[in-house]
This record gives structure tokens, C-alpha cells and sequence, in this order.
């Protein structure tokens, strides 16, 4: 039986492109590890994967009983059902450690650089590989996906440089490739308000608060705003489903590098601490801000914490 | 001010010789990084310490406001004070990974090896660096430490391999010199009962039930089973003091590759669970349990959560 590797639930880019890399690699090294997701691929992973011509994953229901690698996420509540009856192998990601609880020692790399694909080119190296050129093609698209083409504060000096390097192997030119991937990622292609907010949502407990936040990239947050009122309903509707305290929708444009956040639920006191700012009919300028994991998730940690 | 790099409370010989190992790491490649404890030296760390001339690292007593580094552990209750306070930068270990939150990505190394020294091997050969003389003599004590002289089942070919390379840099013999530094940690010295329990005790926390787990290495069991009344008796105080639900404390002969438990407090049906035998006047006979991580912690787990 084949070892899985995979990603989080509700997939992004690098996710989908780091579990098919980790994959490859760990062929390359003797080991049969096949590359799964946890959820159907947005609309840029899909841009990615037709253009490099590389099947999607599959799709997996439960990890019960099965030996698991994971790449790009650790948080319990972003990973497989059955994770508790899996025996966990290994993990390469790039959050922060939250909520993940292991009985067995197991092999760990971590990295607080922007994206997964980026230390998993520095794991190839070390074993005297690289990618294959439709795999570093993935790998790149990781890398501008979770950077935003290196725009991001997550963005480090290693993730251009690697972006660099895969960009070479991959054979396509970086700036061109990049904006209309993320272009083709913005595409909202008919999506209804519960699809919007589940497309790149994730669950946080901290300090047994519950909290979800959904992010999607645009060029003209209007077209989103003026659905405002109906992607409230639907957040509520997920508040109760999910048990949220709070659900957080950022709209990031990917031109401006700026955000608005909807919020439905029990947060404006939280968010109001957290970004400094006031919520006024349900949203919040959250200017400057891009990235979820550095800009989002600290300060509304520290706001919960009460630091 | 200096980064901090420490491993866990009541230190034992990896956890004080990786420390130091790990801080002369970094400052080769330029970091300053100093080496700390969080508690009193053991017999057998302090024998290693001499043998090598090297002087013990600070005793810190909070890590409030520093940037730290953790080697040889993860969990929260075995880590410093202040920790929420503190700006954890990375982790090297090779335990199960448990109760460990922290906020922001940070850079973590975890193999499922014997000894945390064998990452740290590792580590400074990816850099084509080496250990001096003396901090090899430290590594390699760490590893005879953790894998009993390569005997317990936690041991694996790379600690074997490190410890070879290791005793070469040192210019030790290493089987005379392992028997020898293993037997002076068997020395009890006039210990109290409090104090033997305490020099390699661990709390760890699984399924809301709090567990010490105290081991000592011996040549004759017997000396310690004659002041089993008083061990009990001082078992039962660290239970109300540290809220736990029962303590076992495992008497390991490092000659046969046997352990005795002794348990006290609310935990024979668990224990009888978890080892498949019989609780009988306080003790449980363990036979060939030499390890915590890989023989003690792991069928507790199970028999806790009922698998």
C-alpha cells in the first residue's frame, strides 16, 4: 500500500503542488508515496495543472488506517479525517505548529519561509536531485501563489531564489507566468457565496476560540462587495455549522496588495483590537495586508490572548 | 542579548550536551547563541562534563522576553518558564511532538533517531562544518546516553554511525568509556527518594490525564526496591503537587535491559492495560523496557485512549 501525502483541506496551489512534489522526490529516494488531496482545486490550481499538463491528485475521504506524510499545513482542524488512526511519517510546512499531537517521534522540516514547494527544492538538493520540469513548474506556481509573486511579507530571500531556479527548469518566463496565474485564480467563474468562502478557508482554535477565516485574491473587490450582504448570510450559516466564534473573509487585490475583511459573527471586538481598526457594516480596512498567516493570524492571536 | 538554546527540564545528558552542542553550531555560523539549563546537572552528565572539561551552562529560571532555540524537547510541561512570553526560533528534537503551540512559523529538524546529538551531527556536516574535540566528546556521551550504548530499541543506524564518527573526533575508546560514564549515572550518591525521582522525571499530558514518568538507571535494582515504601510516599506527594493522576517510576538495570516500574496514585488499570501485566504491590516488572519515548509513553497513549 502506497504512502499518502497531502496537503490541507480546502486546497490552494501549494498544497496541491507540494504533495505532488514531495512525491516525486520520495520516489526518487525508493519510496511509494502517492499524492492525495482533501478537497477539489480552485480555480488557479487548476490554471497550474492544466498548463504544466499534470493530473490532479486524488481525492481522499478518510486517512484511517494508512501511512500519511504532510505537506503545507499540521493544524488538526485542516487535516484528514482518520488522522488519529494514521500513522504519521513525516511533515514538511511552513506555519506556525498549532494543534498537532503525535504519538511517535516522527521526521519533521520546517522552515519560516513563504511557501512549502520552496524548502521542499532545498530537500531535493540535499539528496543531489531536481524536480522534473512539469514538477518545478508546479513548484514555481507554489511559490507565486503563497507570495503573491514575491510581494507577500511571508516572501523571503530563499523563496525568490528558488522561484528563480524552478522558473529556469520549468522553461517559462517568471513575471508573465505569474500574473496570469494569479489572474486565472480571480476568476470567480459563477461561484456562489458558499463556494467564495469555502475556496481558501481555514479553521483556527486558539485559546478555545474557534475562528474561521477565507481569503480570495481579486482585481475588483467591488464585484465581491457587492455581494456583501449575501456572503454574511451564508457566513452566519457556517458559524453555526462549524461552531465558529467568528468568521473573517479577507479580499485580498492582488494589484493594490490591499484587503477588506467581512466579518460575521461574535468578533468585531477582537478584530477591532486586533488590526487597529474600526468595523463599520460588517467590514474592516485591512490595509497593507496580504498574507493570512503573517498578517492575520498573529494579531488576531495576540488580541485574543489579550497580549 | 544572546539567543538561548535549552532542552527540557530535569536535564539528562542530551538534552545539557546538545545545548552546548547546538550553541557552538550556531555560532560557527555566526549566530550568538548560549547554552542554558533548567535544572540541576545529573550524576552521569556531570562525570561527562568533567571527562571533557567543560563547564555546565547557566541555570536560567524564566525565558520571559528572550529568543530562545529548544533542542531535545517540545512539550509544554517540559520546557522553560515564561514561554508564551518568549520568541521560540527553532527546535531540534527527535520526540514525539505534544502540547507545542507557538504562534509564528519558526524552523524546526525532527528525526525519529536515538539522541537529539545525531541531528546536530547532521546539521553541522550540511553546513561542512564539524564539532571540536571536546563538544564530540559531549555528543557522543549524549548518544551513549539515549541508545544505552546503542542497546535501546530507540537506537538506529544513524546514531550508531554518529557515535563511531563522533568517539573518532573525541579520540575516545568508546565501549570503555560508555560502560564507564553509563555506571557513574548509576551512582545514587546519598540521593533522597525525592531527588531520585525527580532526576530524569517528565510530566506529559495525554487525553486530559496528567502522567509522571520518572527512570533511573541502575546495576542493582535491589538498592533502590529497599526504599520502595519511602519512593511511594514521595510519589504520592509529586502527585499532589503537580495535579497528576498517577507516577510511575521505572527502575531500568542497564546490564540486563530489564526495568521494574513502581506506580503509585490512580494508575494500575492503565499501567496493567499498557503492558499487558500485573500490578502487584506498587511494582510492574518490564521486561526488556529500556526506553520511555519508544517503550513507556507509547502503549500508555493507547491504553489512555482506549485503542
Amino acid at each position: 500500500m502506497s504512502i499518502l501525502v497531502f496537503g490541507h483541506k480546502n486546497p490552494d496551489t501549494d498544497t496541491i503542488c507540494s504533495a505532488i512534489a514531495y512525491a516525486e522526490l520520495k520516489g526518487k529516494t525508493g519510496k511509494k508515496v502517492k499524492p492525495a488531496r482533501l478537497g477539489e482545486v480552485n480555480e488557479e490550481t487548476k490554471f497550474v495543472l492544466d498548463y504544466f499538463k499534470i493530473q490532479k491528485p486524488e481525492l481522499i475521504e478518510t486517512v484511517a488506517g494508512k501511512e500519511i506524510m504532510l505537506v503545507d499545513h499540521n493544524e488538526r482542524t485542516q487535516t484528514a479525517d482518520g488522522f488519529e488512526e494514521a500513522k504519521v511519517l513525516e511533515l514538511v510546512d511552513h506555519h506556525r505548529i498549532s494543534n498537532f499531537n503525535v504519538d511517535e517521534p516522527l521526521y519533521v522540516r520546517m522552515e519560516p519561509v513563504g511557501c512549502t514547494a520552496t524548502i521542499i527544492l532545498k530537500l531535493f538538493k540535499e539528496k543531489n536531485l531536481l524536480p522534473s520540469k512539469e514538477t518545478a513548474g508546479l513548484m514555481l506556481s507554489a511559490i507565486i501563489s503563497d507570495t503573491l509573486l514575491f510581494k507577500s511579507p511571508t516572501c523571503t530571500e530563499y523563496d525568490v531564489k528558488a522561484g528563480k531556479e524552478l522558473a529556469e527548469i520549468a522553461g517559462v518566463n517568471l513575471e508573465e507566468y505569474g500574473l496570469e496565474m494569479l489572474k486565472a485564480g480571480t476568476a470567480l467563474g459563477g461561484k456562489s457565496e458558499s463556494e467564495l468562502l469555502n475556496m481558501d478557508m481555514k479553521i483556527f482554535e486558539i485559546d478555545g476560540k474557534r475562528i474561521g477565516v477565507g481569503q480570495v485574491n481579486t482585481v475588483n473587490e467591488e464585484e465581491i462587495l457587492e455581494r456583501k450582504e449575501k456572503l454574511i448570510s451564508e457566513m452566519n450559516t457556517l458559524n453555526s455549522k462549524e461552531n465558529l466564534d467568528f468568521f473573517l473573509f479577507v479580499i485580498t487585490n492582488i494589484l493594490s496588495n490591499d484587503s477588506i475583511g467581512i466579518v460575521a459573527g461574535n468578533g468585531n471586538e477582537i478584530i477591532e483590537k486586533a488590526f487597529n481598526g474600526k468595523v463599520e457594516s460588517n467590514t474592516v480596512l485591512l490595509k497593507g495586508v496580504v498574507s493570512r498567516k503573517k498578517q492575520v493570524i498573529p494579531p488576531l492571536t495576540r488580541a485574543i490572548q489579550g497580549n
